[in-house]
């Protein structure tokens, strides 16, 4: 009896360990996200330089958590439950490596776009949206911390507003390309940079439906709301990339 | 002793069924990527919509598997190599599936696609890219059956040839744009379609970086190679999404 409280409690102090950077993590991906809209949006070519050095410790810290949850599961073995916390942990920090690159990939985009004309005020509508993604995403790691399914469930349903905001763009973006073929190159690096933002909705989706399945034991049926947002046929639309 | 080996026993037959699920998986993969293109060049919506279909079995194959895994990691608590071999299933699980995923998302194209004109021979082009990916994947799970990392290190290094056909194709696209407004709307769904071929040979890098890993204990330096892809600065390269 004592021996087995001995061992469960090294898990769980092992578990906070890991969960513990997981956090670190994500307030990193929190900055990057929003670093990367704000330096596309104010022309802060130092800032974008900033976000793209950043990655570095973000990829550093999926490589820890990766080495010290293969290291809990050989030593302590878990199963049922706390297994699925472990593997959980393991997809998350995947997601948030990810969310890390593709900030990096906007903040690259930035250093070429600074060089262009500004195509209307689209950069202050990624941002909104890039703002919209790093709220999601703060509270999917705050429903992670109080495996909280409701909060998590609301975040997924959020995604849909950010499917709706890259639409808008996108139509956006199709409008400029057409007025003037010379908006046609920033308008190539914007499109990709509200698909990269669209994206990272998606990994946060991802993040909160390991939250749901942690909490209930059950993954979102999400099978009909993917169908609702791939309405490729319905305009132009060019539909989420991923489903 | 005895019960050891029985153990050890249980543990390679469970990893033997795992395999067989990962080549079933990637046999889908290989077939969805190379008919995607097909579809696409010779506008048979038909098999467009098959490679649509198909890409449920692939899904119900990664879901099954990641079950399977967590089975047999609760079960066997399996540690060093044996552990590092159930978590690389794993991820190679969720790169095919992406794959699959990719691959249905250029069927979904390719049905919006044949409605319009077609736009020079680009669709040969990106079938040649996608046969080349799909040997990439032939081989890359090969080299896993075989724990060949001489055979798994060459596919990483062909993934730069994916990479220099994904640049040309990008200036070709921008070429017909500038051209005539009137092709803006076919070339970026053909440039998605190229830039999904492109990412699925950054999937096939992965899962033959996990090849080497599992080979040789150590992941490929591919720090080099990653630095001389990212040529955002050098001309209308849009660079690889993710890095």
């Amino acid at each position: 009896m004592n021996e087995k409280r001995h061992i469960v409690s090294a898990f769980d102090r092992d578990l906070e360990g890991i969960q513990a950077q997981i956090m670190k993590m994500g307030g990193l991906v929190e900055d990057a996200i929003l670093n990367a809209a704000l330096s596309l949006e104010t022309r802060d070519e130092e800032l974008a330089m900033k976000v793209r050095d950043g990655d570095k410790a973000i990829d550093k810290l999926d490589e820890m958590l990766n080495e010290e949850a293969a290291r809990v599961l050989a030593l302590r073995a878990p199963t049922a439950s706390d297994l699925r916390v472990v593997l959980s942990v393991m997809r998350m920090s995947a997601n948030l490596e990810r969310m890390g690159d593709l900030s990096k990939n906007i903040a690259k985009r930035t250093t070429v776009l600074v060089q262009m004309q500004p195509i209307g005020s689209t950069t202050s509508a990624l941002r909104r949206m890039a703002r919209e993604v790093q709220n999601m995403l703060k509270d999917a790691l705050d429903s992670y911390i109080q495996r909280d399914a409701a909060l998590a469930m609301d975040v997924i349903e959020r995604d849909s507003d950010i499917d709706q905001m890259y639409n808008a763009l996108f139509r956006e973006f199709l409008t400029f390309m057409m007025e003037d073929p010379r908006n046609i190159t920033a308008c190539m690096h914007l499109h990709f940079i509200a698909k990269n933002i669209e994206r990272m909705g998606d990994h946060v989706t991802s993040i909160a439906e390991q939250v749901v399945f942690l909490a209930t034991g059950k993954m979102p049926d999400e099978a009909r709301v993917k169908a609702d947002r791939t309405s490729l046929d319905k305009g132009p639309d060019l539909g989420p990339e991923e489903d």
